[in-house]
Order: C-alpha cells, then sequence, then structure tokens
C-alpha cells in the first residue's frame, strides 16, 4: 500500500467505483458517509463486486482481492476522512445546495495541499466553491464516465480560482490509476462530455420527432456505426484521415458541413414537449429488445 | 453460389468492400470499372484482401478464400453489368454530374425489378434520379460507413419517388449480407451519420478554437470516453437508462440539456475561417502520437 490517502465523499455508486480505482494502484482509501450504515453496506458491496471482477478477470491493478480490500476503510467523520487527505473525490447527489453546504463545512477543515475534485457531471465548479471562506483554490470538477471502473475518461474542469497546479496533480493522479484524464482549461456549461453528447440528442430527438428514423434505427446508427468508429478514432482524427489532412478536410467538407448544420431545427425544448411522453413506450421496447 | 447476380459500379475501396461483403454471403458479384486495368487491379486488391482476412481470422461468411474469389467477376460494359442483376451498388466518385450522367445511363439499360442503391454520402437520391426518364423509383441511397467489411451500418434513404418495396428489399439483402441497415422514411441532408457528425464537429471545432480544450483532448473524450458508450448504447437506450425511462430523463434534465445548448456558438463558417489551418499540425502531431 502507499502511503498517500484518499477520501472519498459519498458511498452510491460513483462514490464506490472511485474507492476501488484508488485502492486498484494501492491507495489508502476512506470511505465516508453520513450514516454508519451506508458506510458499512458499501463496504460490503465492494467487496462482492471485487470478487466478481476477479472471477471475470477484470480485476484492475496488480495487487490481490484481500490487499485492495484491506486498503479501503470506511468513517461517519468528516474531519477524520479530511485529515491527511492529498486528495478527496467529492460524489454527493446533484444538488447544488447540498454541494455547498458540504464545500463550506471543508472549506473549514481542509488543508493547504488537499484537492477536492467533484464527480459532478453537471455544475461548474466555480459555483459549489466560490462562497468557501478558504481554499477554493483547491477545488474543480474531476467528472468520471460511468460506469468509472470501465470507461476511464475523466474531465478535470477547473473554476478561475483553481491552483493550477492542482489541475496537474489531479491529471498525474487520474493517469497513475490508470484513468485517461482531459484538461479544460476554463469551467464551461456541460464540460465537453455533455456539450457533445446534448448535440448528438438534440439532432436525435428532432430526427426521431419528425418521423425520419425510428427510435431503434437511430440508436443502431451509433451502436453498429458511428460508435464503433468513435471508440478508436476521435472526431479530429476521423476528418485528418478522410481527406490529405484535417485542413484540406474543412476545405473540401467544410461548405458541405455547414450547409446541412443550417438544416437543424430549433433547439427542443424538452420540458414543454410532451411528445417525448410518446417516445417513452418505443424506447422501452427497443431497450428490451435490445438487452 | 446462389444464383443472384449482384453489379458493383466503381473499383475503389468502397466497390472492393461491397463486392466482398456480397460474396462472402454467396452471392454472384460483378465489379465494372471503366478501364480494364481498374478491374483487374481490383481483382488482385481483393484476393489480397481476402487472404489477409483469412490470416487473421476475420473473413467473412462460410465460404473460403477461394469460393469467394470464384463468385467476383469483373467487366467494362455497363450494359453486361446490368443484365440480370437483382441489385446495382454504386460506388463512383462524389461528383454529382458523374452521377447524374451514370443514372441517366442506367435508366436506359435497367430491368424494371433491378434496385440501384448509391454508396453516396453527400447526394441525396433526389438529386441524381430526377432526371431519369424511366426506373427513377428504382433508385435509393444504401450509404455504408467506411471501411464497410468492419462497420455494418447501412443508411437506406429513398427518394420521394423510390418504390417502398425496393427499400424493404435492400434492408433485407443489407441483412442476409450480414450488415445493420437503418432505414430513412425521406431523404434529408447528411442521412443520420453526416448530421450527427457534423453536430459534433462543430462543438468539437468551437472548443478548440476556443481554447477550451486541445486537439489531443478533446479526441480523447470520444476515444476514451463517449465512444467506449455509444459503441454499445445509442443516445436514447443511454437516456433511457440514466433515470427511470426516458420521459423521467427529459423531465429531470430537460432543462439542463437545453439551456447548455443555449451556449454552443454559432455554427463555424469553415471555409471562411483559416484558424482551422493552425489545427492542422496539432492535429497531424495527434494522429502520429495515436497511431
Amino acid at each position: 500500500m502507499r502511503p498517500e490517502k484518499i477520501g472519498i465523499i459519498g458511498s452510491g455508486l460513483i462514490g464506490r467505483a472511485w474507492a476501488m480505482l484508488f485502492a486498484s494502484a494501492g491507495y489508502r482509501v476512506v470511505l465516508y458517509d453520513i450514516l454508519p450504515e451506508q458506510v458499512s453496506t458499501a463496504l460490503e458491496e465492494i467487496e462482492k463486486e471485487l470478487h466478481a471482477l476477479e472471477a471475470k478477470s477484470a480485476l484492475r491493478g496488480t495487487y490481490s482481492v484481500a490487499q485492495q480490500l484491506s486498503f479501503i476503510s470506511g468513517t461517519v467523520e468528516l474531519s477524520e476522512l479530511v485529515s491527511n487527505a492529498i486528495y478527496l473525490q467529492e460524489c454527493i447527489p446533484e444538488r447544488i445546495e447540498w454541494k455547498r453546504k458540504l464545500y463550506t463545512d471543508l472549506a473549514a477543515i481542509v488543508g493547504a495541499e488537499t484537492i477536492i475534485g467533484s464527480s459532478t457531471s453537471t455544475y461548474m465548479p466555480s459555483l459549489f466553491s466560490e462562497q468557501m471562506t478558504s481554499h477554493r483554490e483547491n477545488v474543480l470538477v474531476a467528472h468520471p464516465l460511468n460506469p468509472p471502473y470501465y470507461i476511464p475518461l475523466v474531465e478535470i474542469v477547473p473554476s478561475p480560482w483553481t491552483k493550477p497546479e492542482f489541475v496537474t496533480r489531479t491529471r498525474d493522479l487520474m493517469l497513475e490509476i490508470g484513468q485517461k484524464p482531459v484538461t479544460l482549461t476554463r469551467e464551461i456549461e456541460g464540460f465537453i462530455t455533455n456539450r457533445i453528447q446534448y448535440a448528438i440528442l438534440n439532432e436525435v430527438w428532432r430526427l426521431v420527432a419528425d418521423g425520419v428514423v425510428s427510435v431503434a434505427d437511430v440508436d443502431r446508427v451509433m451502436t453498429e456505426g458511428l460508435g464503433l468508429r468513435y471508440a478508436l478514432l476521435g472526431p479530429l482524427e476521423t476528418a485528418h484521415l478522410n481527406a490529405d489532412g484535417v485542413a484540406d478536410y474543412f476545405q473540401r467538407f467544410g461548405g458541405e458541413v455547414y450547409a446541412v448544420s443550417q438544416t437543424y431545427g430549433p433547439t427542443p425544448k424538452w420540458w414543454q414537449v410532451r411528445r417525448y411522453r410518446r417516445l417513452q413506450p418505443n424506447v422501452r421496447k427497443w431497450c428490451r429488445e435490445s438487452s
């Protein structure tokens, strides 16, 4: 086991996955939640999960299940969790008032060198760190994709006041545990993943709502087509290889890309339209058939 | 070998891939191009390719290399190609005037029951079939993704005058050769794949041009994150599983999806901006490093 201590705040699915990821790299991990039952249940779940991973040869790292388990302990004392931790991974529910309260509490007890990374997919780091009276330069977003044990991407997003050194240190830490970090130079709504996901979702919705394609077929465009490519090649590398370099690609196809883009309809107002209710049975049927 | 004959028009990479796909399912395939050297070179390339596929256990179908090769022949006579073919797959370069000329020629010689599917990724089927004096109901788009031997998706796109039965028949044919067709109910610019690809590309470009993220990191968002998910789950199934069904997803996250979508910048005017030139060395460096 390494001497450095990692604290995990929140014992749900994401918190447990982070605990397992850090333990797989040999870190001493302490898992925090409010109730003792939450913590004990989480530790039991982790034990089951690690054995299941071993059984299917999917256990990460070079340590045995017993070793990895021995690296992980639990607590219901936030101050105990924070003490001497080099890094805290926050995984509490996506409620901004809960996050602001937590980060305000953390400000009073966290060390000057302890980085606090939030797993949030929703809130820019400034939104829950701006009110902190100290150490707000320690806060950033380290957003995993679900399930983090299998999907290596982590988006690292600094607030305007995050100390750049803490960004670098978090990136190195993520690489060390086998994840694949990407770093944003500044915070932006939706970070990168959700900006891309929502651009896809808006167009998928318009095509289905306009009757151009069925629910099952539009999903197949990804699972039988674009997804297979994007699992290997990013959008810019794809463009680069589709022509004599990326500049040539945009020279040759840029007009076409723009022209097609001009035909997108308006952004769907998801909360207004009731049409997505009609989508529900079709998607449910499709999910049943595809699984 | 099956008795039905398939004609392939154009002996480039895509034409050769289609020839191999149809031969793998036992169809009699005739490959057409303008010059005898093009045809003979293509047949030699196919032979090499089939042996290479066999060597890495990636050969499709139940027939041997020798059998599959024996199913494929070549011609430089369009009328010979067309005669008695149940299906023609057109794979000529993406130049609209060439396509219109070819389809005009085909109108005079094609049988009433011969379907003509175009591999085009660029042109809606009405654009090259409207001028045909007969048989324009036989024409549709059957757009593969590159490389078609590995990526099963085929987009089937009818023009306003395509006979619905020919759409169904093409879909069945694609399933028969092991591809995964999706059917559009009507033609639309960019079909589905390019509409989705361009929505991604526009946002990727804005994020890189605005300095939010590097070329390598934005590509990693797909290859280490979203792509791994989309290779297994489509966007609607993902939304469905992210909440208590897709209706619940949009009820809960719809406001957020819309709010983030409102922050997209304007569509990049690719052919105007010179900024993509600055992208070129970065992408080239990235492609070198990642390969």
